[in-house]
């Protein structure tokens, strides 16, 4: 009697990492970088713990790769608004709402990310691992520097008012992920219930609350 | 010879479990709940485990407690600015001013109220850990309950606009709360730079960023 494969080994390769992937990131969000094992993982995706060694070497590079989607998956939200049409200001909140957005969609990575700024603040690593970690936390860097430029470039034609860019961006970039904590996308009305947030998240971040007179 | 008391062990009752609770709090900070142990605590204070155990039965309760106390000190922080002179508008801004102040002033334990709002929502508990879990949720729903009432009590009489009481106070709050995440106290300045940037933090979350006409 023939094995029955598992759905993850049933897969194309690539389409097995991004599953492996899914999963981690899941169990990741759900327990935690040390409380989560390879095992979970491997049951959570319903496959063998080997299945998973065959990609990853160790749970600390699962994590890594985990971060690293997270961080990829929100630069190609944002990368495509950054083209947007209009000025300084209009390119500003087509980056600011794809990254509402993005937050939405990839919420289980965007959370171990989350996690990742944790680990790379407190965390005992090997050398290795450090130098990855560093990595990842310098395009974390990387991401919110698109939005300083893009928040100078808006100021430089008086489209914008800060004082200080670095705690406005701050603000802006801090209201949108903590979203990480209180968006649920079980409760989810779709895509366009999404971008109804977004759009909504995004001008209160713009306009703030105060009435204009 | 007199066994050497430790500085835990040398303090009236009160002080002892402030200062369990703080070390607590910045184990739970750094490790995470899973990864954290009595054991961790106890040496981090340099107290015996036995010391730790006398006030807390279990990992479960401390951390409990240190969830408590990091709500306790935000509602306290912030209950004397709801009596802040001017009208609505003006509370909201104190409120805000001394949430901000708050997170950075208690930045170990406000991390950790941040990491039970996960294992709330994922966590395996028993049915008591979990009563007491909903209960530390619900004082934080009452806490942002605080911000809506006062951003309600502002729009009534036309000092802010947010067609999305609920979305606008989330942003309000996000932003200041994911300073968990940038925010380091081992390289502040002191009183007066807190208080100044919770005041940059506050106006860019009260006007937005959008210059006015």
């Amino acid at each position: 009697m023939a094995r029955q494969k598992s759905r993850g080994e049933a897969m194309d390769p690539q389409a097995r990492k991004v599953e492996i992937l899914n999963s981690a990131a899941r169990c990741f969000m759900e327990k935690g970088y040390h409380a989560t094992s390879i095992d979970d993982v491997a049951r959570a995706l319903g496959c063998t713990k080997g299945f998973i060694y065959h990609y990853y070497a160790s749970k600390t590079d699962l994590f890594f790769d985990v971060h690293r989607e997270g961080m990829d998956r929100l630069f190609a939200a944002v990368m495509p608004a950054t083209q947007a049409v209009g000025g300084p200001l209009a390119v500003l909140i087509a980056m600011l709402t794809a990254h509402a957005r993005a937050m939405m969609d990839h919420h289980a990575f965007e959370t171990v990310v989350a996690q990742g700024v944790q680990i790379h603040r407190f965390g005992a690593t090997t050398p290795d691992q450090r130098r990855t970690l560093d990595e990842l936390i310098a395009s974390r860097d990387r991401f919110e520097d698109l939005f300083k430029d893009q928040a100078h470039a808006a100021r430089a034609v008086g489209q914008i008012v800060a004082d200080d860019i670095s705690i406005a961006v701050k603000m802006m970039l801090g209201a949108l992920q903590w979203s990480i904590f209180w968006y649920r996308p079980e409760a989810d009305d779709g895509p366009d219930a999404r971008d109804r947030l977004a759009a909504r998240m995004v001008t209160t971040i713009i306009d703030g609350v105060r009435a204009r007179n």
